[in-house]
């Protein structure tokens, strides 16, 4: 059976199950504004799937989820930003937390390698050649999840589309484990007003 | 309680409940390779949290899952293409799914709308003329979520960094009851050399 075959298998025997049920009676008004009022951007990892919402008790009508590969931010509109502006502006969220997990595929790849794949694949030279650069500066920068999460925080708190009284939490997730920790408290990070970064426990951050 | 606080205490009594050791004998087998091969990519509606997985029969350590706000694709090199691009190269997924949902926030907002309301919290005029055009390209033309998830398709089918024997689904959720339907069977459509995009169902989508 084919993939999409079995997805929509999978679904008319969902919609004839009891766990349909338990979901309508669990969740009967909800909506599209998350009720507490709270954005999570994370990675699009398989092994967050039916995993990450459990371990930070979320539930379904709460939150909005962003996840992309590495939690990535990739330009001052780029699509995470733009649902950002969208959850804030029109959906009322008030909060975001950015949550990295260890173990990151990003963090162990590199544009060479993942270049050598792709021709190897038959994609274009040409092609490639026109996002080289933009690869480059996306994997090659990317060493460790919890400084990416830094970073990620760092450049939504900075970004002016971004209200400064919303707070941007970094947290770091163990996919094995589930555990969670903190990395940046957006309660107690501020940014001054010609954009630089402060924060109460910047030394802390630098010894994570 | 602060939602952080909330979010902490809600791991940290995960961590020692019977949900986390039934996850674990559940994904014994689970690495960042999505064992099913297939990468999602889906809004960020709260509606959608812990309802779609379940809805499309899929599980932890199964499937790679990307979100943003009206599964949009914002460019020949967003950050969905990028993830799908180390999904496919790097994490071994053969094929892509692209799920809409009816009801999407999206296609109910307007540019100018977003616009006022940015402006009447604070947010500086001259950052809002920053992305002013590519606002109104992106809401402005999102109007029906079907649409939205052909255009995708297409989208991604066209762009030369996907390989051409990746499948590329379509398929329309509904946030309410569960229901999934098909919009584009990726197994039928093909993209020609030059570009052009021909599918075997094209007439029935015009219809959708």
């Amino acid at each position: 059976m084919s993939t999409l075959a079995q997805v929509l298998k999978a679904n008319s025997e969902f919609m004839n199950s009891k766990t349909i049920q338990r979901i309508h009676e669990n969740s009967h008004s909800v909506s599209k504004f998350p009720n507490r009022h709270l954005a999570i951007f994370t990675c699009m990892d398989t092994r967050l799937v039916e995993f990450l919402e459990p371990a930070m008790g979320i539930k379904r009508g709460e939150v909005k989820v962003i996840k992309n590969a590495g939690n990535s931010i990739t330009g001052p509109f780029a699509s995470t930003i733009r649902s950002l502006v969208v959850s804030i502006f029109e959906l009322g969220v008030k909060e975001i937390m950015i949550i990295g997990h260890m173990d990151c595929g990003i963090s162990h790849s590199t544009s060479r390698e993942l270049i050598q794949k792709m021709l190897s694949r038959g994609i274009s030279l040409d092609a490639i050649k026109m996002v080289e650069a933009e690869l480059e500066l996306w994997l090659d920068q990317f060493h460790n999840p919890i400084d990416n999460v830094k970073s990620v925080v760092y450049k939504i708190r900075c970004n002016p589309l971004i209200p400064k009284d919303i707070p941007v939490h970094g947290l770091i997730f163990n996919p094995n484990t589930g555990a969670i920790n903190v990395v940046i408290d957006g309660y107690k990070s501020k940014i001054e007003e010609h954009g630089t970064y402060y924060a109460a426990d910047v030394e802390r951050l630098e010894k994570i």
